[in-house]
């Protein structure tokens, strides 16, 4: 299979991903705001949680009805700083969006505002909510529960999911600091990429059942093993990113009053979606200004640490995928040729028009 | 040198060190709560942040008056949910522990409560103020800066501290989760332990100025070189550890208003810390009782999941030092003959009753 990526124009494709979501009956706005987050999700480089899953995951999941177009979502609140939705199995990315703004308008006046979300679906990467605050001069948090894939230390079987957390943090003159980690060594859509790319996988990455690597990407990793937690192994400390996952875990299910994915789920079933959003106002703590230049000043001190043999560039979080959207934003999105496929189907199946 | 152990009673090693710090001119109040967190740290396991640092951080820091013993901090507040303490240079128990009371009091209210502290000083482990907040029924989260000792990803030097954070959750009937982590792969601690009881390191804890690991404890790791971040290698996501430290520094140091470690600080100098406290009320999200039990369910599920071969117990955060607490509030805590000179010596030097 040839490798060679298709260059793709991102406003044709936000507007191909908005009338493909509008055909399985998702209303413009809701549409808009999924494909701005999944194409901008593409212009930051992160391929394994953009457009590479409209067809399969969120396609499929409206026409399997296992996600609602048309959710009518509910916001209960007991306090000024938090809040509760539900989410009425609505496309993650518009639950989300809509539970993010929540946070920041409580943010607003509390300084600080949290909503846990429950009966949500696949929300795409976490950083694209997170992101959401930073023209509200807030950091910004954002975290999904997922289905169970990784193995914590000592068990042989996924107990939890790769459960990502994100962090956004404004700045002043410097790319915002922009974290987005899997709290698994990598996230499942590496283990996609790797598989369509053909590459095997590092060591360290994913288990069998007795403990021993799967470097083959096609090798199952949904039943027994799984993936490993951050930090990989006991001497390198995996309860840690073990911990991290039960901690997302416990924001975005038990805090929204769902039972956990463990105790309502299978690595066989993909149930609803739980996910945790905060804000946190910059200015209900310090002067604005000062933290920018304190912000910016951490980065470049960062940047201009001595660099090990071979490494040309230190790099802080937001830094790598700042220069990639800067480079597509002018130049387009390299999609690789099995993610074109996957779009002219959807095109030819759904009946809408295909002009990427 | 012997390595075997003394068994040393709690409430002696406590009252021990109240009078210890009160010789220091440290009041009573103050003394006692210091006294508190630093033998729950022992008697928990946490060996590396116990009464072991009572002679070599606490003593000495007072001593040389980087520790004021008689603090007047100062909080300020722009909104409910949020506030910022200076922790005018006073013993980071105290202003650690006053800054989460605060945190708490504003969860009360708030439903969720944050406070960023500048200019306090070494606070010990992490999990204790995190613990507050477990008979309030809330969440509680606490976080530190730390001496510049990590090489960030790609780096030949350290750039960040060891910053650890630490999160505990209410439970039913089982021990309450209780996470607390170093973002590094180890803490500093685990160097001096190892230093202490004569082991090598395991490679991937610390490398050297090319990058090369180092696993003799006695070579110096706060010039070059430097502990790695969790994950430990780029392959394995060491950007991941890396990046959950910025994230500590930044809402430590930053949001309080300070210019980040790495802008004001050296590995050689010891400047004041940064703490950062929060609590998440969990009745201002939903029924305190579904959320208990939930969790409880959590829990148990997880440590029931299969095992890998050779091992006897899936552990959750909190699990293992739950059991060692139980067993040495029985028993007495197993001191490290190095630890307890240092608490002889001290007895000796400040003149204070010794009955250990």
């Amino acid at each position: 299979m040839t490798t060679k990526k298709r260059i793709i124009d991102a406003e044709k494709l936000t507007n191909f991903t908005i009338r493909a979501l509008q055909k399985m009956g998702v209303p413009y706005e809701g549409a808009r705001i999924t494909a701005d987050m999944l194409v901008l999700t593409d212009l930051r480089g992160v391929d394994s949680h953009g457009v590479a899953r409209l067809a399969s995951l969120y396609i499929k999941g409206l026409q399997e009805g296992r996600i609602n177009p048309t959710p009518k979502p509910e916001i209960s609140s007991q306090a000024l700083a938090t809040a509760v939705m539900d989410g009425d199995r609505g496309l993650g990315f518009v639950i989300g969006h809509q539970a993010m703004t929540e946070a920041i308008r409580r943010a607003e006046t509390a300084g600080a505002g949290f909503v846990s979300v429950r009966n949500s679906t696949h929300f795409g990467a976490s950083a694209v909510y997170a992101m959401m605050a930073l023209e509200h001069d807030m950091i910004g948090i954002s975290m999904t529960d997922a289905t169970l894939a990784v193995a914590p230390p000592g068990s042989s079987k996924p107990g939890i999911g790769t459960n990502p957390l994100a962090v956004a943090v404004p700045t002043g003159n410097k790319p915002p600091f922009i974290f987005d980690m899997a709290t698994s060594v990598v996230a499942i859509g590496k283990l996609e990429i790797a598989r369509r790319e053909g590459h095997s996988l590092p060591v360290g990455w994913v288990m069998d059942e007795d403990g021993l690597p799967i470097t083959d990407p096609d090798k199952r990793v949904r039943g027994e093993g799984g993936l490993l937690p951050l930090g990989g192994t006991p001497t390198l400390r995996s309860y840690k990113g073990f911990g991290l996952a039960m901690v997302v875990e416990i924001l975005c299910s038990v805090l929204a009053g769902e039972p956990a994915t463990i105790s309502r789920n299978s690595p066989e079933v993909r149930s609803p979606a739980g996910h945790f959003f905060g804000a946190l106002n910059v200015a209900s703590f310090s002067p604005l200004e000062t933290f920018k230049k304190s912000m910016d000043e951490m980065l470049e001190a960062t940047q201009n640490l001595p660099r090990l043999p071979g490494v040309e560039k230190v790099y802080v979080a937001g830094d790598y995928e700042a220069e990639i959207e800067k480079n597509r934003r002018a130049n387009g999105i390299p999609l690789h040729p099995a993610v074109v496929s996957s779009l002219k189907d959807i095109a030819e199946e759904l009946g809408v028009e295909y002009d990427l």
